[in-house]
Order: C-alpha cells, then structure tokens, then sequence
C-alpha cells in the first residue's frame, strides 16, 4: 500500500486538498463493490445510481450532489473559457497547446479550449505514475475508482448539460444515459476487474511429494501488472456511457488511462478526467494516471496515440473504418472496438399489435435513431402476420407503425424531449435523402425547439422495400446511422431469417428485435442469433426497448460479429488488460 | 442435452463403438472438475496424472492403461504406415491427400503418412458441428473434455515415444512433459474454460421498480457460443505440452479445433485427435469437432489457414517472425502466441554456490536446452559475486559453472537421459559456431547415443562475454534458441537490471532467473520483472529449475512482454474464445 494513512476525508463535489487513506475509501466502498459482484453472478436487477434527476437534491443539492440548479450554473460557468487541468504535463512542451473543437447540436455556444498535450512530455509521465498504482493491490484501485464513480454522481446534473450539448441527446436521456446508466456501465467495469485480478492469491505456498524425499516447497507471490498506457478514443454520441467500461476497466487493473475524445464530446470526458485526478491526488497517487489530449480539427491524433508503442490498450467506438484500421494497425495494443452494424427486428407475428407498435415507435424515435443499438431493418412478410387485432397485411403493418411513430411524436414538446438534436452534417443528410430509396411509409418532418432555435430536430422516416435482395440489398446491407428505418417485405418468416444471418454475418449487429408467438419461428431466429452471435430481444411490448441494455444484467453487443469484437461487460473485456507476475523463491 | 442416455460404459484405451452418456460423462468427472476449479484459485501443488512411468503398470497395465511394453509396441504398429482418421472429410476432395515428413531426431524410420485434408470440405464440417456442442453446455463439455484427457493419460507410454521421436526429448523427459505435465496443462485449460464460462448463468430473472407502476419484469437466457473453428499450430519440441491447453481451452467453450502441427512432430497431435474424435463419437457428438491437417514438406498451410475467415482462434507456439506475422495478419481471428525470447539469470551473490551451480548446469543442460524457458544471458559481476563458499571472481564463476555442467554430463548414459538429442540442423548449427562468438568457458562435446546411433547428442556451450553492450550487443540481444549460453560480464547489480530489463522490453523473456542474499538487489530485479512483465524464479539450488513450471500453480510466460502476448494459463486464455449470446423476453 502507497497510499498514505490520513484522517481527513472529502466527499464534497468542490474536492481540493483532502486527502483519503486507503483504508477510507476501502471502507466507503466495499459494501457497494461486494454488492456488484454478487450481481453480475446473478444478472438481476440493481444499480447504486438513481434514474431520476430529482434524487440528487432539488434545491441546494443532496448529500453533497449538485442539484439541477447548481448542474446548471457548473456548465454554464465552463462555456467560453479554458478547461484548465492542474499539473498535466505537456502544455509548455513544443507541441502544447489547447483546442476548441465542439459545436452544440443545439446551436449553443461552447467555445471552450482544452488541453492539446505534448504527447513526448505526458506518455513518459503517466508511465512513470504505474509502480505507485500496481503496488496499490486490486482492492485500493476498485475503491478509488468508485469513489471517482461517486463523485462524478454527484455531478450529474452538471455532466446532464455536457452530455446534452455535445451528444444532441435531450436532456432527460443525456441525464439518465450519460449519467446514472454510465456510472452503471464504469462500475459493472470495477467488479469485473477486481474479480479478474483476484482469481489468483496474492501468494500460495507449493509443496510437491517427492516419495521418500524431502518435498520441493516455494513460496509464491503473485502481482497483478498494468499492460501499460491505455487509450480511450470516445465517441461523439455517447462519450460517457460507452466511455466508461473501457476507462475503468484499465484504470482497476492498473493502466493509466489517456483520454482522446471525440472533438465533438470533449467536455463530458474533460470533467470526467478532471475528476479521475482528483481523487487520485487525493488518495496519494499520481493524478497522470489519467490525463486528457484534445486535438484540434482534423488533427486526427488518435491514428498518431494508436500505433506509439506506450500504447498497450485501446478502446474505441465509432466508424466501422477506423475500426477496421485499429485491429488492423494497432498490434502492439490490446484493441477493444465497438463499430457499425445493422440492427434487425423480424416482425412474424404478436399478441399484442399495439403494444409493438407503440414499442417500436419508441425504439426508432428515442435520440433520433443515432444509437448503435436502434434497429434499422423491420423484416415483414409480404404475405402479412397474425396479430391479436386481426391479419395484417405488410402494408398496413407498415402504415400502422408509421402511424404510431406520428402520434408519439404529434406533440413537439413530446418529440423534442424524445428526439434531441440530430448530431451532424452528415446525419442530416442521411434523413433528408432516404425518401429516394423507396416508398415512403413516414416522411420524417422538422421539429421547431422553443429553447434552441438552432437545433436540428428530425422525426424518424420509414421507407419501404419490396425485398432485402436482390434489388435492395446495398440499401439492407448497409448501415443508415440515425433516425432512418426500412420496412422490408420478405418471403416468410424463415425468409426473413436467412436475411437476418447475412446481416449479421456480414455487416454485424448490436441488437436483434423478433416479434412471434410461434415457438418454430422463435426457434429458428433464436438458433440464428446463437450461430451468428448477437444479442436477441424478443417481444418487448413494455417499457423495455430492444435499444436499452442495462448493466449487471444486459450484454451490450456480443463481440463475436462485425459489429464490436468485444461486449459490455465481460470477463474477456478486462482480462487482458493486465498480466499476472510471479515471483517464486525455495520456501 | 443433446448427448444420448445410453448404459454402456467404455473406459478401454481400445475405444470402439460404446456410448457414454452426458450423465456417465460427469459422474466420473465432476469431483476432478471441482478439484481443478479448486487449485487453479489457491495455486498449491496438485497433479492428477503420476509422474512415473510404474504408475501405469509395469506388465498388462494398470486400469485400462497401456504398459510399459504396450506403450512402446503401439508406437512401433504405427510406424512404417498410414495413420487413418475414420471418417474425418476431405480426403477424397480434390486437394485430400497424404503427407509424410517426420524424422526422428535419434535416427528412428517414422515413416508415417498422416491425412492433408482438402480444407474446402474438411471446413464446413467442422462448422456444421458446432451447434449440437454449443447445446451440450459448458459442463458436458468439460467432461467431454476430461474423458479425453483421461484416455490420453492411458496411453501415456504409447505419447511418450511419440513425443521423443518427434521432438528429442530423451524417453524420461518425453514421458513426464509430453504425458502428465502436458495433461495437466490440458485439464488447467478445461477448469480456466468452464469457470469462466459459469460466471454468467444460464438465466436470471430481471425486475426493475417504476415507482407507483409495475415493474418492468423480463426473463433472460444467457447462452456461451463459440467463436468459430479453432487452429492449432502445433511446435517441434513440445507438440503436447504447448498445444494441450489451447486444444482444451477452445474445445471446452464450444469450438471445433483444427489441429495443424508442425511437420517434424504430427504424431502426438495426430493420437490426440484420434482419441478426442473417438471420444466425441462416443458421447454423441460429431467427431469432425477435432480435426488433423497435416501438410507436406514446404506448403506452409498454417499461412493459409490462419487468414480463413473459418479460423476464429489461433494458438501458436514458434518462431518470433511467424508469430508476429500471425498477429499482424490473422484479423479475423484471436490469436495466441508463444514466441522467442532471451532468458536471463542474475547472479549476483549467492548463500548456497554449489546448490546455485548444480541447480545452473541442471537447467542449461535439460534437454540441450531447446526450451523457450532455457536460460541464455547468465549476467555476472566483473568484481566477482559474494557466495558461502567465499569471493568467487566472474572468471571462476563461469569456470565452475563449466566444471558443473561437465561433472553433470560426465557420464555418456546419464548425459544421454538428460540432453536428448538435438531437434534439427539449425540447433547444430548454432551449437557447432558458437565458439566463434567469444573466449569459451565449456566447450560442447558429442555424445554417442548406445540405441540410436543416428542421434545427433551435444552437451552445452557456455561462451564468455566482456560486456552485455555495445561489443556483444548483438550476440546478449538475439536468441540462441538450444545449448548454447552466455557468461557475461556486467559493471554491477545495478548494471545487470539496466541489461535484464532492456532485454525483456525488447526481446521478451518467458523466464528471470536471479541468485541475490540482498534484499536490496532482490527488490531491484523484483521491480524490473513487475514493471517488464515476467516471471521470476529467485535463488532456486534444490530440485526445481527456472525453466520448469507446474500447471494449475504457475503461469508459463506472462503474455505481457514480446516473447508471447498470452499466458498458460490465465482468465484471458480463455475468456475471449467464447462469447455470451443473450435472449430476453417479458417475464
């Protein structure tokens, strides 16, 4: 243990001075620790951070939290100025400097410069910081990291605004995604990293019989070892909730963790660096142990970090191509990526017509479709499907759908809330030309924002397709990020799963939706995503959406299609990112 | 469940056409499963498979073991013939075929034809045997697996000739390492594969509060699938030992394994197959989920192969260019790799000089040092080392070493059991023109082999360096893979840690080995093998050698340093070969 033994202790979201023993914050975190280890054996429900805004305090702030007037005013204060982060090296080296690189979706101005590091003046610095941490133990790293979690809790109504304005998301999701189900996903990440690094003792003592000899005896010691500098390149429309895993699960078993955002979504990771020093500060270690490096536009550091040799793990969500480029390029990193697929929902038959279309409506609406898991493809058979409201024919399964999108979405104030902003240029573009890829079955239509004229809001289109191939297969086959879906007519039900296999074999899928009260058609889609490897939603009528995956519970993406190599959360997500060392002397 | 209930019950090494059922299958190997689930967690001392060669039965065989003399008839019946594989596709394909290519390092005729499948059929069969594994489960697999461990072991004395005339490895060593030590490494791999498979649960319930509403309820099924066909890229001089947990560690989270070995050593492979398929058959599954590709001299198949898009798993033990070459170039598979690296030992001071000697001349000489764990770079003091027997300067240390290594070799019989003899032309070669790289503290002398005069037997060189760096930079820094090693003269302790760690940063290292009475060297070249990443055996002088580990206690390499990115074996040896499917329903 380095940690130093103090007697004062902060829990107040202004950190500063204090400083925290290890045996403090072990204290102030086991319970929870033990709490999401006994879960993620078990998969049922629980998470230590509340959904809803009003339990971090309305007023003056619960329990040392901001409260939404306090979240407010914190992120109004860091727009127009520069994000400082005390004592990261590289600002004064020859190539530090700052950068201001993020737009609001919602037209808001930003314009705040972040640290631009000399990358040959941090690496050898957070490198440096890696003997403290190892020696910490497994144990002390889980507590520091979930009092970083607790910390960053008790902002988030400030990390709210930073989601928001960065991702497009609406308030209420960039307050829930961003901040409590993220805060879920990091710790899911802290559980399964102590549990890895603690299957081996720290020592065993071996004695091997030798017959009528004396036994051979050893002591051994056993140290679980950093990989080394880990790079988290994040992403424009979830920094934090697909940030997280990756930057926990390396910083609980050892690694510092370098920061590269998205330069569209700097600021949720920026505070989320800021905070990680804090605490590290706090408990005695050195706050390099994270650092951040922004990039100016069209920099592109992210190629330049990946390849450096300090690099030993990368995680990263986002294109497809970068990717590619990453497993491809990056061998002398652990690569851990989430990409593009093509989400299908095979519509073969309900008991409960309503209760899907209202459930798809969602799925399509929430955050405009510009989520990895929002389903694209609806396979319908062009002969119709069974329902509990009667036969109904692929087109009028088509309109009904349309229709239950237009009346979730009639009140703006409703699609706003649901909506949020479509995130960029190209997304944009992407709605405004699906209308010449077929029928359109809904035209998407402009949403007006009282409080953000300059926001882009779209209501989802759905076009229609006569078949998933011939004719259409390079629409099917190809992944139409945001709020654009496709009603596609298909042969039958085992039509439609053989196109969901070709899907998912060639191009990947993070969530497979399936609506049937037929147990030969559950069969063969269930026997489908088992063979190809993706995860299966079937019949959500309710409030839970083939999008959402919870943590403890919920595999987001399998990591064994094109999609992602690899799933959140996971044994296999944190096993690799540290080795285990032994020592062994004649006992 | 897909395997049958059936009643008959075969524990012959004869095999044939019995059928065990799943249940029959755990019952007798459940409380081996707990026992081994137990051990890998407390890393004490434990070996299911005896050592000694009497253990098996010395005339008609203990419990449906094969003798002594059974053993060596078996391995003489194979050679001169055709080693067929029952039913194993794509002989008859286009590409199917014969290929021959062993030769016994002691001169025996092998003579061996071993099935060159065509891999466009051989390939889709294996595939198409994947979802009836999958079903069985984790626990039937592992048994599955165990039965197949357990025919290996009754065949021990047949594996031990393979494994000597294959890699060289005198009858003792071939027998211990090539039976018992490679089965346990199997059976480790098996418990690694189904722990990590059990922590998720096969479903759990999952209810979410809503406040005043209902909760959200759902069902969930959690199912581990396979990656995909599974290759293994057998080596030379430890077909069975390197290869057996990647065999078992694919085969137990669901992947058919394609065994590729190398050309000089495809019997002990081609009899695991054999067995494995015979096994598989047996409990109901399709025997083509083991498979054997042997090639012919010069076709270099594993290139090919590695890159199918079939292939999803790779292990690998070998040189370091195809191993880098492999992990650069097979994306679409996750691969494993043990490598080259340069070994080093320590010898700074010493309480026990004649224990540290004959321990040295042990480890240099156990089979001539054609082991990737051998030590090479022996760094010593040019002021001399402090031991119990007094001040020993660098010369008479790398004397005595010398006077060690010729007393332990003096006796041609006992030099025969202990080196074996060399595995091809490039060891001789290297062993023949290592004199030239500098003052030669041993020379290395031939030995005569009284059975197999074609054996090519050489004791080892022990070459004198001035200095690690710059003069012999390139000689301390490139691996001199046989019985060839370095005494070499360092400024001091401190000095030799800056060499160590400069070496297994660059070259990598599956062993450190170290002689110190202070603690203050032992913390240094402690820390340098935390911060480089591998394994240190301190002050060893009794019966257990740096380049010996022990399954189920010690890690064999660290897969953190360039001589191999996995280790034996580890939740990350396992954790990535399987994925978790998912389905969820409303509860």
């Amino acid at each position: 243990m380095t940690a130093p033994v103090t007697t004062s202790v902060s829990t107040s979201v202004e950190g500063g001075s204090n400083e925290l023993s290890a045996a403090q914050l072990i204290e102030r975190h086991r319970a929870t620790l033990d709490r999401a280890l006994e879960v993620i054996r078990s998969r049922e429900y629980w998470s230590p951070h509340p959904e809803h805004p009003k339990a971090y305090g309305e007023e003056s702030g619960a329990a040392g939290s901001l409260s939404a007037g306090q979240g407010q005013a914190a992120f109004d204060a860091l727009r127009g100025s520069r994000f400082e982060i005390d004592g990261q090296p590289g600002q004064s080296g020859p190539e530090g400097g700052w950068a201001a690189t993020e737009v609001s979706p919602y037209g808001l101005e930003m314009g705040i410069e972040y640290p631009r590091p000399d990358l040959d003046v941090l690496l050898p610095a957070m490198r440096e910081a890696m003997p403290a941490w190892r020696e910490a133990g497994p144990e002390v790293r889980a507590a520091v990291c979930l009092e970083i979690l607790a910390r960053i809790s008790a902002r988030t109504h400030e990390f709210a605004h930073a989601v928001m304005h960065t991702s497009g998301q609406a308030f209420m999701m960039a307050f829930q995604a961003g901040g409590p189900h993220a805060q879920d996903r990091g710790m899911e990440a802290v559980a399964y990293a102590y549990e890895e690094q603690v299957r081996t003792p720290g020592s065993a003592e071996w004695s091997k019989p030798q017959g009528k000899r004396d036994p051979l005896n050893l002591s051994k010691h056993f140290t679980p070892v950093g990989r080394g500098i880990s790079l988290l390149i994040g992403c424009n429309t979830f920094p934090t909730w697909n940030g997280y895993p990756g930057f926990f699960a390396s910083l609980a078993t050892g690694n510092p963790v370098l920061v590269k955002p998205h330069p569209r979504a700097v600021l949720p990771l920026a505070l989320t660096v800021r905070v990680a020093r804090e605490v590290l500060a706090e408990a005695g270690f050195e706050s390099n142990l994270v650092a951040l490096a922004a990039e100016r536009d069209g920099e592109g550091i992210a190629k330049e970090l990946a390849v450096r040799p300090e690099i030993r793990i990368i995680d990263y969500t986002g294109s497809t191509a970068f990717g590619d480029w990453l497993e491809s390029n990056a061998h002398q990193a652990r690569v851990f990526t989430e990409k593009a697929g093509v989400n299908t929902v095979i519509i073969d038959s309900t008991d409960d017509y309503k209760g899907m279309l209202g459930n798809l409506a969602f799925s399509l609406s929430l955050y405009s479709g510009q989520m990895c898991t929002t389903p694209q493809n609806l396979l319908i058979p062009r002969g119709g499907i069974t329902t509990d409201a009667g036969e109904k024919s692929y087109d009028e399964v088509a309109a009904d759908l349309a229709t239950a999108v237009g009346k979730l979405l009639g009140d703006d104030a409703r699609a706003n809330a649901l909506l949020g902003a479509i995130v960029n240029q190209q997304v944009r573009e992407r709605v405004e030309s699906a209308a010449s890829l077929g029928e359109v079955a809904l035209p998407s239509r402009s949403v007006e924002h009282p409080d953000f004229p300059g926001a882009t809001v779209r209501t989802p289109v759905i076009v229609k397709l006569e078949s998933a191939e011939p004719e259409a297969e390079s629409v099917c086959f190809s992944e139409f990020f945001g709020p654009v879906s496709f009603a596609v007519a298909v042969d039958s039900a085992a039509d439609a799963v053989a196109v969901l296999r070709r899907t998912v074999r060639e191009k990947g899928a993070m969530t497979v939706g399936a609506y049937t009260t037929s147990p030969e058609v559950e069969r063969l889609i269930e026997d489908a995503c088992l063979d190809e490897c993706a995860q299966l939603s079937l019949n959500l009528t309710g409030g839970v959406y083939v999008n959402q995956t919870a943590a403890f519970s919920d595999f987001h993406g399998s990591g064994g299609n094109p999609a992602a190599n690899s799933a959140l959360c996971d044994g296999a997500f944190v096993s690799d990112r540290f080795r285990t060392v032994q020592v062994r002397r004649p006992a």
